[in-house]
């Protein structure tokens, strides 16, 4: 449990420099990032590297008692690189070049900036490797950010033929895999395979998939070797990366299996605007940002941490990228921050120390004002530094592990292969898997977000949210794991080729499930079809409920009532026209559709009650987190929530009545 | 009356192919559409032919007893063709080259692709041009698929030169005609004439409606090509082609004008999603499609056949292509089949036989699920073969002809025209077209469509929508056939190079009405104009009505009272502001607006009704259509409809009570 | 007070010349403005000039009493031109030459084409320079139609890097006044720098508002050259250009300072359909046009002319170029007129004579229609040229001076810099602009637009909308002009070269205002924040008042109690947060975010009273004006509108019931 922030030494007269680093000694910060985007400060001509400037700064943070995150500055490649290597810039999906004069414009696949990359980040890492101020690295910045995961340029069309050649053999391998004899798409040799745009209608799914595959190979290709060289030279120094929030583009399990830290970057109110969300949502949880979108982030992070993960950059105030950038309300900078915490976050560093009045992200605000005034969010850090001390001084357990009984399955195929063949137009993974986590912590459960591979092993309830291409072994470990299990509608339903299974979907998991999904449809957004509970869900004890699905529908064949007899298929509860909603054998749920939340939430209840977790609805703004032996409330409402039932001693951070965008935290009895 | 389907056995193994023959025969198939994408099979390297596989495939089919509707494979030009010969790829508005990837991928203008399809079309008309089993052919594959009728290739603007050289014989001519001296715009040579794209702001008009007039002209031509291809070495065969629903693109009289049968490919759900209906109607008819749509297609298709039109890809199924895709209620594959006989199609042929696992169209529903039982539309599709058998044992004239009192005149340029100059944002001509024939089906009539330069003799009732260029002998034949006439909107409005007649609108048609539009304006969707009949609609005996115009006023000058007097032009209904809303003189009407729904259908029932035809509002979901002595009555609702006044022995299937999604038919009495 | 007309005698037959000008004379015009788009006619072949049409056609004119406004013809090079000097085109922001065949198909930076229009306007201008008929002249044709200003050729950033250069002198200057530094985009020379298009995210805000801004430029330099070539040869002759409708992509004050007329060209309907009205607004006002953007424009086109301004095109019946084009009410193209003299309009040229049948306007109205009819606004031409008479003989200073009381600042980079950096997506400045005029003109004000450069004494108001950058005298002139003064949002928040001021904004304001924005919100649509009076802003007599802020929010530090009590600031309102919403220091007015029109008409009026204005609401349809000891209404709604206290003898034009669509003029006591 630390502070960290962004800091910029570049951007502001070195007569500054000094007292900064006191002022965030003194507010209770412990490291600082820097130098992801001064290439061109470190060699403003080729091969004529100014290191004086940063060794200074270096010293000056060092000598302040503060700890360096020293940052590759591969992100931002100088003017004068591209001008001697065009072939650097990536190329859109439109065929056009992607210019210089903004940031992230590299092509992964680019051999001049692999080689590039590789010469600046040893210069990088030979001078301050072994600095004793540097203790952490981070590669480049947010990998894939401004759509840069997928080129089209030669050298990537390039690299995807031996891709495609290393995964399928020979060509004819790869054309029974896709199907190409489907409107004479076959290809003689890969050399004849292009990238899979500019097509008459869509192109081929296989193909579309394999290139997206392709794509997230390559950032963490080119990832592995910033790793590598910065291992080389700075040995022991923790390596980390910062990933954004809720980013599908590429495999982030791939990417952070090279490395010791996985941060990201946490912006709840321009993720609200940005993001799916309806209008209505989007003005409900303005000022604070969905109560469920951080936590989903801390989630998905900590899971592939090997250390325990950071926020690298927590948003202090407006920023300036969104489509509208409201102000947080007074005390979320702080809720924020606790969140993570609560979450099992070992830094949470701010973005940044002092507003930029120039460029860019001039808008973008910071602990400080532009003119070097305390700003809302660095009180508010300020008070999260103290709140800190309090906490560990009566709770020493307080940044202990955090562990759940719920898994949720959280795949970045799936998303790529829903937007390859989403069969109805607003199919959008993300969201689902959204929709899924957010009932859970509605009804005050903590998750464990995992990948598909991961060990299932003492979980009380594994959801998976829509999963089309599943593991040969996942219908093994669903059934050894002892979990009740979740899955959501196409679960199964391709094979790894983008074929659907020859015993249709779900595929693999058909002898689990007992039943067969015969037809699909999707359904547009102002349609949605009645689901009514069956004799079965509601036995003797249960209520009878209702609700609707929307966005699609699995047709399940379940068999005849003696074949349900020997299966021990259940349904659950049936759509207004018969069909089954919701099917159990034993201990495995499928839902039929994507229900709305009151629905999802209900089902998800029931099946977490069947499997013994204690399940308590915790309303709309209200969510609890479990660390180390505490309990933290945090809320996100306008009105004062009281715990109840809580001694008033247990409390180590604030108490029974949490204020708006308040934080408690008490510890947990037994 | 039969049935058929579209077969791909180059997606199958060859072990299936036998039991898929002996299937589709004992459902009640007959005729099988085979091997329009195949070409990468027939021909896998340059020169290099495989016929051993497509040999053996038509053998099982005609040994099944199933005739062949054999194609050529134009649609989809193999990967090593376009490498050889890049020349062949069309280019978009935007400039790019539309790439490889998918289908239809080639420029109609292309000099290498014209010899290429010579070429392909030789090799397999001699191979199969006599094969016993082959009775048909197909030419291509839904010329103008995927915006693919219209290219801006150096090869398209080479023939658009010559094109226009031909039309127009001198540049001056061409100055003229297009009025060029405006902006400066003028030619000197036909060499400098460029496609209209690109230009800083609209590109003439003219020169726009030329350049698609040009294109249509390439699809006949290529198409014609392959016709005679065909003939000379398959002579006897009749040759179709498959059209789309509602198709705008090119001429489709023209090209029809080459072929023996016009078919089309029918899928209600996904066209009514995919065009204009608004988000209400796209809920109120997820699953049955619009009650008119289908029918307003056989109509058209039916009117350029020289033999019996055929529906030649039935949906049997969801679909995968439109942005939403719901599966059909059950009874619709049905009661969509029946609905094409009872419109005169010889023959309905499934989309297709099993849905392939992979590529592009692998969430498209077949007759068979991919793990090879029998779907719904299967099922269905077994109902028909026994339905018609017992239709045609009740009744063998079943299969008589259609014949219908009322002439709708549908035209290709009109809609191309109001394209390049609406306007008004939203002035759709399909549309507007559609909307006047389902105010006549939902009156219960039968209607031709026709184009604007057929004969009209013997029609009762002819409605124009809006027609912006009128045959020089329109007004002629409109006179002398003795039909009432309903003219819309515009008709009238342009001379055949895109200017204002010189006498104003409706040009030549303006003797025949007598009244001169000095003014028109396009209205904005959220503004309409109220219309109120005026004395001579009401007169004694009609009651009065109101409603309102949409979309458009055409301001009509209808001259003096004594004027007037002289001319016998009436005012039978007016806007608010008191300019005429329909105006008559004698048998000729003339709407200055579309009207909304229901005032269209009054006004068009009133009209029919003076011309002496039986009207009767069929309400919202019920229709009726008349063929070979029986009358069909078809229930695209939810609850049954129950028909008066008809023998129950009369019924040859079905019965009075037609249940919701079902298909009755009787005998038509006299 | 006189009347125009726009003529193309290239597009009629000769022999229709001399009739028409017979009409025009006899309808009451008395000047013509002719060959704008003729330079195809004037010179069909490189070199081979044929005057001859055009001598006859300045002759029959000219005989017939007329005054000719002589144009050059530049907005549309002829065919011949492009293809010799293809580097004339223009290029997109997507890299796209943007090609010939409509008009504005040139770069203003292109060499080849400075020195074409340099020949051409000589040829002209020698020719026609001293035809006693000619007397006036028109350079070009609405610069920057059809986003024209804003080039990205290869010639662009050629001379982009020369403006580059005259500005910051060394690279280094140009690096630190950008911020370069930031993702290091640092450059090394002036030659490295490229446009700021086609970048992977944003590009840097300072190069884009620098590429606008040189932009601007190009087109005042090119407007330059026209205007001193034909001083050259035909001394005495003013000389105007017709700007367009609020255009904002160049600064109109630069190109005016080198003309003698400033023009604009008048379509109310097409504007209110184009613009950014709310679609409510757009049906309320269809036929009318807003009640206040005609006079806007008038008022924005005064403040810039040396000679009394003129509306150069006057629509006079339905347009063509809107996406709907409705017909405007009878009586509005007589409203038009009178309110363009009302606002001390020097002539009103009506667009155009007559209909054209071809190209791409044929659908646009002309004062005749193409069968040469008087058309509506003929008719109403006629009538406003019998009432000019009327007025005059009435009243002979009618044509007197306009006279303002309140200064509104309009500025031209305050549009591209929140075009730049809007921060919030809807923050479109003339939106916001005519907001402001629109709450002066509902309270019956007289305004004057002036730039932020203008004196402001004599003024009693000066109203600010959101000006980013003001000039360093700001302040002070604001200070010493005695008037109280209106500051939007964001004044003051720029610095020239795009950096927050390092004492934040409002920057230079700050000593005037006493007050400082600490942090700054934008508000997406769906939300607004409530704003209710303080009891300093109420105080003893005032009423309570209350209304929301919409789309911005300053957050402002007034200081603290005692602080405010030496400042002498006042808080006037708050939000419902408690931060200031609006703030005043002795005459100065600030407001910290848009308000909603009644609120903004609310604190507009409390200011004008307090600046000793005389304030009376209009209502929202009737607009008052005065001129030349008239008082002139305008009644824009459905109802008569009867004015009160008015001596019927006063009546030069109408009476004290003014019809709809109605025009009354009566002279102002005292």
């Amino acid at each position: 449990m630390r502070l960290g922030v962004c800091y910029y030494p570049e951007h502001w007269p070195e007569s500054m420099w000094e007292d900064d680093a006191r002022r965030m000694k003194a507010l209770g910060i412990s490291q600082v990032r820097i130098a992801e985007f001064a290439w061109s400060r470190m060699e403003p001509s080729p091969g004529e590297y100014d290191w004086g400037w940063l060794d200074r700064a270096v010293d000056v943070l060092g000598n302040a008692g503060l700890q360096v995150v020293m940052c590759t500055p591969t992100a931002t490649p100088p003017k004068w690189l591209i001008d001697r290597h065009p072939d650097i810039l990536p190329v859109g999906a439109d065929g056009r070049v992607r210019g210089f004069g903004s940031r992230r414009h590299y092509d992964f696949s680019s051999p001049s900036y692999y080689e590039a990359s590789q010469r600046i980040c040893t210069a990088v890492a030979e001078r301050y490797g072994k600095h004793p101020a540097v203790a952490y690295w981070q590669t480049d910045n947010e990998f894939g950010c401004h759509q840069t995961v997928v080129s089209y340029s030669p050298a990537a069309v390039a690299r995807f033929r031996e891709w495609l050649r290393a995964r399928y053999g020979t060509i004819d391998a790869l054309n029974r895999a896709w199907g190409t004899v489907f409107w004479s798409m076959e290809y003689r040799s890969f050399d004849e395979i292009d990238a899979p745009i500019g097509t008459v209608t869509e192109a081929h799914p296989s193909h579309r998939l394999d290139y997206r595959r392709f794509a997230s190979d390559e950032v963490a290709r080119y990832n592995r070797m910033q790793v590598e060289v910065i291992r080389a030279h700075s040995p022991g120094r923790p390596v980390a990366h910062n990933f954004m929030q809720l980013f599908t583009e590429f495999d982030h399990y791939k990417v952070a299996a090279d490395l010791d830290v996985a941060t990201w970057d946490s912006y709840p109110l321009g993720a609200l605007e940005e993001l799916w969300f309806a209008p209505e949502l989007k003005a409900r949880w303005l000022r604070t940002g969905h109560p469920d979108f951080a936590s989903f982030n801390h989630d998905v992070y900590r899971g592939m941490s090997k250390l325990p993960f950071w926020v690298m950059e927590q948003q202090p105030g407006p920023v300036n990228w969104a489509q509208w950038n409201p102000a947080p309300l007074p005390g979320m900078v702080r809720l924020w921050s606790w969140e993570a915490f609560a979450h099992g976050a070992g830094c949470v560093s701010y973005f940044r120390w002092r507003q930029a009045p120039f460029a860019q992200e001039q808008m973008h605000a910071g602990l400080n004002t532009p003119d070097n005034r305390l700003d809302l969010g660095g009180n508010e850090a300020t008070q999260v530094a103290a709140d800190i001390r309090r906490v560990l001084d009566a709770h020493a357990d307080a940044a202990g592990d955090v562990r759940a009984a719920v898994a949720l399955v959280f795949d970045y195929e799936a998303k790529w292969l829903f937007e390859v063949q989403p069969q109805g137009a607003d199919f959008h993974y993300p969201r689902f898997a959204f929709e899924y986590y957010s009932a859970l912590r509605s009804l005050g459960l903590d998750v464990d977000i995992v990948p598909a591979h991961a060990p299932l092993d003492g979980y009380k309830l594994v959801v998976v949210p829509p999963l089309p291409v599943v593991p040969d072994d996942f219908a093994d470990r669903l059934a050894r794991c002892g979990a009740h299990v979740v899955l959501g509608p196409r679960t199964g339903s391709k094979t790894r080729d983008l074929q659907i299974p020859s015993n249709l979907p779900p595929g693999s998991l058909a002898g689990l499930l007992g039943a067969r999904v015969w037809r699909v449809e999707s359904l547009r957004p102002n349609v949605d079809v009645p689901v009514v509970s069956s004799h079965v869900a509601t036995g003797a004890a249960a209520q009878p409920f209702a609700g609707v699905g929307r966005h699609w529908r699995d047709l399940i064949d379940t068999g005849t009532d003696a074949e349900r007899d020997v299966s021990g298929v259940e349904v659950r509860a049936t759509f207004g026209d018969g069909h089954p909603a919701w099917v159990r054998r034993g201990r495995v749920n499928y839902l039929a559709s994507l229900f709305d939340d009151a629905l999802t939430a209900h089902v998800i209840a029931q099946i977490a009650g069947e499997s013994g977790l204690d399940v308590t609805a915790q309303g709309e703004s209200v969510r609890v987190s479990r660390r180390g032996g505490l309990t933290y409330v945090f809320n996100y409402g306008e009105a004062t929530h009281t715990i109840d039932g809580v001694d008033a001693a247990a409390f180590v951070l604030g108490s029974r009545d949490v204020e708006p965008q308040g934080v408690a935290a008490y510890r947990t009895s037994a």
